[in-house]
């Protein structure tokens, strides 16, 4: 039913971790980024950006990781991971989930590709903009989890919130981690006591910020 | 029922077009980007980025255009400006509009904002690989549109559109403008014949790119 094109650590962790939250078959599919196999023209006929993930949804692929925390959702409501649709609650996720990828997505990317800006090392000045644009969503998001957590959308999980430690995780060698904020902290226990994170890095090796 | 905040010309469009679109009853609170407004107290109480549009829902205020334009179609499902959730062309809709979200909403976003980047002005290489991401945009979805068109989701306008037209106008003034793409140009023509856009400019006041 699902076939899931990931890199180890990458935007493809999100994805695979719905996935494991649902608890559906999948298969996986390793897009080797040492062999530049995102480059390949087989796999650009599926993703033309060449990124990962990309999530073939009976047999047809489908790519940008915000938009496949919603398809899968909408396709399996009775785990409810996201809010029904003309909800308040609806409209947040909506809203959490965008926020996130134009933010820490955009900023992230920015951040790890220097070639994305025409650069092969960002100047100090880029380096500094950048961080504090990450810091300022982890600001923001410190202070919504303070008082309206511990989830993003309360007292259910849903799949912002699977985005989000994905977005904690790729902090972890920054200046400052996401875990320097007391709320995130706790948003992080949370979500890595669950099975699916366990599952997730015993699959993709992912032995660094395990717990 | 709706209050949308918006600067002309800004992100605040789409949502605005989307509004007309549904001809619902709306407020438009103009947030004067001269006095800097979008970084005062109270507008930062509404929208913690200090940007534009803003919408109220009820009284609540949503911000991230790419989430307000699945809100007002998910709320209006009579309009039919979405794909019924759970089906394969909803997959399609989530997917263009993080897709232009991420690449198109956040290469302009660097473009017009060199300080977000953390300087004054971009450096030529900055400038270039920008400008290669958004015509990179455009190949991308000229392509789709020359096969699969007139709209995104093939015969049906949905909310996506009404985003790639905001984008379209954001390149009118880069060095290739998004009409300079054969499909792309036949879209905006479909677009801007609407009465939503005619309205659009009026309203706003945009007197280029109207026609």
């Amino acid at each position: 039913m699902y076939t899931l094109y990931y890199s180890p650590g990458t935007a493809s962790i999100a994805v695979h971790l719905v996935l494991l939250e649902l608890g559906v078959p999948y298969q996986l599919e390793l897009v080797d980024f040492d062999r530049k196999l995102q480059r390949s023209e087989p796999y650009l006929r599926l993703n033309p950006l060449g990124q990962v993930p990309t999530l073939l949804i009976d047999g047809q692929p489908y790519a940008e990781s915000a938009a496949l925390l919603m398809m899968l959702a909408d396709r399996h409501p009775e785990a409810r991971l996201a809010p029904p649709p003309g909800t308040a609650r609806r409209n947040e996720w909506y809203q959490w989930l965008v926020f996130q990828s134009n933010v820490l997505g955009a900023s992230f990317r920015n951040w790890f590709y220097p070639s994305d800006l025409g650069s092969a090392e960002h100047l100090p000045a880029v380096k500094a903009a950048l961080q504090s644009r990450v810091e300022g969503a982890w600001e923001r998001l410190e202070k919504h989890l303070a008082g309206h957590g511990p989830y993003l959308l309360g007292d259910e999980l849903s799949t912002a919130d699977l985005q989000l430690i994905m977005y904690m995780r790729w902090s972890r060698n920054m200046p400052r981690s996401a875990l320097d904020w007391p709320a995130l902290k706790q948003f992080a226990k949370l979500l890595r006591e669950r099975n699916s994170w366990k599952q997730l890095c015993d699959i993709e090796k992912l032995d660094d910020w395990r717990e």
